[in-house]
């Protein structure tokens, strides 16, 4: 996401033809301009935001379908529960922890600070604002900035519950979500996106997320798995027992879903729609994160083809999902066929790392850390290339964040699970994980009148 | 909704930049702002009826996924024949009998009529229209009004197929869905949305249709479900029997379809995208409904992890949609905050009306009474807490919005449902609806290979 | 879709207010009106982009429902294949090759040539790209315009799929579906939406694609499906032997999702959203859209009600489609009463033509023959009843584009599948046919846990 002082471009290119009406009609055609470019941006974050919020869907869809179907109930309810609560946190204390509330920073100077955001709830424009009174009228109304924000908290959560599926218990993995959603995601989110000194120190660029979203989630998965452990008879015997997900279909719908979010999460994170330069950019976002998607989704097709003489399906949705990752750091600047390389890469990367993963005992039911880890670390190095939107991103600076961000993650996330670990417990019973968590836990199955094979 | 007079200051708004220009430029100045208002709110149209016909789609997955599976197809068929007679209802008689044509109302005088609009086919304005030939160049293409409008008609009559699933017939569901979508709907509808008597005489206010749309279903659907009677075995010796949902995959899934709806249910509603102050209002408004949505489904989460020891994956997805439904009547004026215990009480209401219905022997299938109805009221009812955006409802004024149109409802409702029962009967023979109502009234599983446990 | 061409009036209407400022504020005011025109008509197609990428899903679902289960991974797989090799196709040579780059075309004069485009890889504005540097500054963004025109031709591709499936290899029909999309859909659709000759010799008027994208699909389905044969056991001792799709809720669900796209798909065609004629007609194009669907639908239903005694869900669901198909060619010119009954008409073309189909030996899996290429055909020569929204299509220039087209598409795509039957094969062996391709191809159950009746 560009960041909100690089806004700074665009208002003045509003005010452009305020200063060139100025002798004749100055306020109304100020205004005139200005207010078009504000509804228009908002307007972004409206459409953005919704599309975002759908892959909240396409997560649960995802999950649903690639957990066995003891295990369907357990993970919707986890996914929808993850959802409102990020949405409760983002508002108690996200928000304003992630945002410059004014130019308080804590340990700030002009070159930005450690902590950007204050402590406080969310708070939106009055019903009706008129244009004095708006929070920022250069930029967007509020409400349509919290509305957009906010799913990207979620949607970083949404990446924790397919890893640990199958054995983590529901409420402390609610606990942990809490913790996620309303301080560490927002606190690292604030020293790039807020403003801070990843971005005015080291120039970090991370245009939708790649790090911020996609690698935080993963961190926190990866941290969360080791901790958790395996599920019982994953690793037998030095082998790898395969279990495969109950229902592909909704498996590839959550895909869709996520794909059709991206347009969204990537398109929406322009942060701008008021001048013609804005939405071409928007245009060329949106047609660079297809390509990616396009491209991991073709890679992993023909690599498992040629690696394993079959195509897998579940690597070929993974893969998407990696060339969607991959691009998010930056959607903006590559040619289309770059775009479709830098996800082509993802696709690699995730047909490679999955096994990977298993042969380091690390159990990731549905291959979050390969897609949203390791093709965020990519696609955040990968920024490189271009230099990024604004021409200036170095591998030093790139780096730089992704290590910091990640340090901060897994510590954080560690300390938490190693707390809930030890104070009521994270796994369920053997017995119970056996059963399956939708019986044990929950006392409801998924799909109660199909017989198991 | 915004009543259409209410929007007189939109209007207003929008024609002074026109008078501080009309020294200078005045025809030129004044279109060019006016044509931006009412593209962009009938842009606000376009993207909000999407978001509300993909309700559709979500009310069909949720009743698929929460009938047994003997009843899926038909469910699925309900939901589509149902939509596309709505859309035909609506345009016949429907769209035309809820809105005033021109200044024309039986009964009316200045202050609003008792029916408000005309016999007569939907007609929209010309192809390739120009701004001096519009209907309403204040307000928006009725092209976009129309198509925005036919979804929430058609969204009313969905809500009543759940709680009437698993026994009813499907033609004269039909026939009851035609009268309710052609007559009932709109005419009720026109009262308040219309200008009519509710809204001028005495200030009902509900935004986007707590009890226009969904109590209406509400009521249409108790008023079923009460002279069809409860599925065979619901209720055996005292005991309520469990008759668990065929697929709780499918009936989440509907469930976030809905709640993406709902922020072109809610948003839309705001009836105007063309001054900061209306985007502004959307984004509160979006937000406000996302609020609400996750305070129901985390109280539902909870209380039933308390009440049960277990939570329960339904009891969440209803305390969502109850939540939605309980800040349609005003999802603007409410804090993030509001808002979220406004759609929290909705979840309370769901968990102890859902076995409050089962103790009364009505037997609603999907728990569509309770979240559409009772949390309906609930909403209507939570304007005061605020006064509305307006800031004139009152709890007087309120009430009698609910008490009229459920009157109405219920009246016009149990009419149209003993008719049908003593003409063409409305319920299957018992040994079909045991055998399910897909091979005996459709011949046609939805699952035809899986096989039952 | 209109011809890029036909957008001139679009220009001149916005430069208007343009001159009438022009002696005030010459550059500033033109800019302000212009640069929104710009914007607005390049978020239609990031708009209208992403809801006809949202078909691509709707396909996947559609036909993974109607496949046997042993078939769902494969049908899958297929599905989010095609779309990512349309996608890196459109790029490498469709998009150039379908759209006049300049002036230039292969036999060209002025009223248009046979090939418009040229060979090369789609190159998108610059980031941050100016007004004076706009490809085309009376237009939208190419960058839009690309999102938007890729989606068109991954859905012609979608529609070969379902035809086809349950007896294809997966990599062969890979291959035809790059020459599909790389060079058959391009090359044809340039002749009409490009510029050539259909529409400046023959005034062939086909809004959306009945023909152009739908019919495209069909021929290609149709001549494979002769080529490759009925699958084994559908045709027996002169009777049909009926096999039902897998998971009808699945099947719903897709055509719920195409319906939802279609919005996208021929309101974004108006190309324009400048003017208060545009966003009027995008409303009209939209509600006759969905008045469409639900006439294919409801007729479908009373058709197969009064027909066989039973309404028939997937008769329902291919009626709705066949009513979306219809109206395709010409949403815009008809009322809504006309707009539904060139739905309905789609829907009886549906009911009769899939048993048709059977008598002829054709195995279409899914019905898109009927669906995309009869009701295609029945659609464009139904512009004829309104003139199209020029008002000059006449039944001599709607018959010559269907034939031309038709004629061009069944010879290339039977000289690629006869080359590649000659070659790779196309179809699998029979063992591997009967014990479903998910197994036997690819080696990956969808619904491994739900055993089969």
């Amino acid at each position: 996401m560009k960041l909100l002082k690089t806004l700074l471009p665009a208002a003045a290119l509003v005010a452009l033809p305020g200063l060139a009406l100025a002798e004749d009609a100055p306020v109304a055609g100020v205004n005139a301009a200005t207010d078009t470019s504000f509804i228009l941006t908002s307007l972004l974050f409206v459409v953005g935001g919704f599309l975002v919020f759908w892959m909240a869907a396409g997560f649960a869809m995802l999950e649903a379908g690639l957990v066995r179907s003891k295990n369907v109930t357990m993970q919707l309810t986890k996914n929808i529960a993850l959802f409102s609560l990020a949405a409760i946190m983002y508002y108690l204390i996200g928000y304003n922890l992630m945002y410059p509330l004014g130019t308080w920073m804590i340990g700030s100077d002009e070159t930005g600070g450690y902590l950007s955001g204050v402590i406080g709830v969310a708070i939106l424009e009055a019903v009706g604002v008129g244009s004095d009174a708006l929070d920022d009228y250069s930029y967007a109304a509020t409400s349509t900035d919290y509305f957009f924000q906010l799913m990207f908290c979620a949607a970083t959560a949404s990446i924790v519950s397919g890893t640990l599926a199958e054995r983590i218990k529901l409420w402390p993995f609610l606990i942990f979500v809490a913790v996620l959603t309303g301080i560490i995601y927002p606190l690292q989110a604030s020293w790039d996106w807020g403003g801070g000194f990843l971005d005015s120190q080291f120039g970090f660029s991370d245009f939708a997320g790649s790090t911020i979203v996609h690698s935080v989630g993963g961190w926190a998965a990866l941290t969360g798995a080791i901790i958790l452990g395996p599920r019982i008879g994953k690793y037998k015997d030095g082998k790898v027992v395969p279990m495969p997900g109950s229902n592909l279909a909704l498996a590839t719908l959550g895909t869709f879903i996520l794909w059709m979010g991206w347009f969204g999460f990537n398109g929406g994170s322009q942060l701008a729609m008021g001048t013609v330069g804005d939405i071409a950019d928007i245009g060329r976002v949106m047609a660079n994160t297809n390509a990616a998607a396009a491209g991991g989704a073709l890679v992993a097709l023909i690599l498992t083809q040629i690696l394993y003489k079959k195509s897998d399906l579940t690597m070929v949705l993974n893969g998407a999902l990696a060339g969607l990752v991959s691009i998010t750091a930056e959607p903006l600047a590559p040619t289309l066929g770059l775009a479709t390389i830098i996800g082509g890469i993802g696709g690699v990367i995730v047909v490679f790392s999955v096994p990977m993963l298993d042969k380091m005992k690390i159990d990731d039911v549905v291959g979050a850390i390969p897609v949203h880890l390791f093709a965020g670390i990519w696609g955040t190095l990968a920024v490189v290339l271009t230099g990024g939107y604004h021409g200036e991103a170095t591998l030093m600076g790139q780096v730089t964040g992704i290590v910091v961000i990640g340090l901060f993650v897994v510590v954080t996330s560690a300390v938490v699970w190693v707390i809930l670990k030890a104070t009521m417990g994270i796994r369920v019973d053997e017995e119970d994980e056996i059963r399956g968590l939708d019986m044990s836990e929950l006392g409801m199955e998924a799909y109660p009148e199909f017989s198991k094979g």
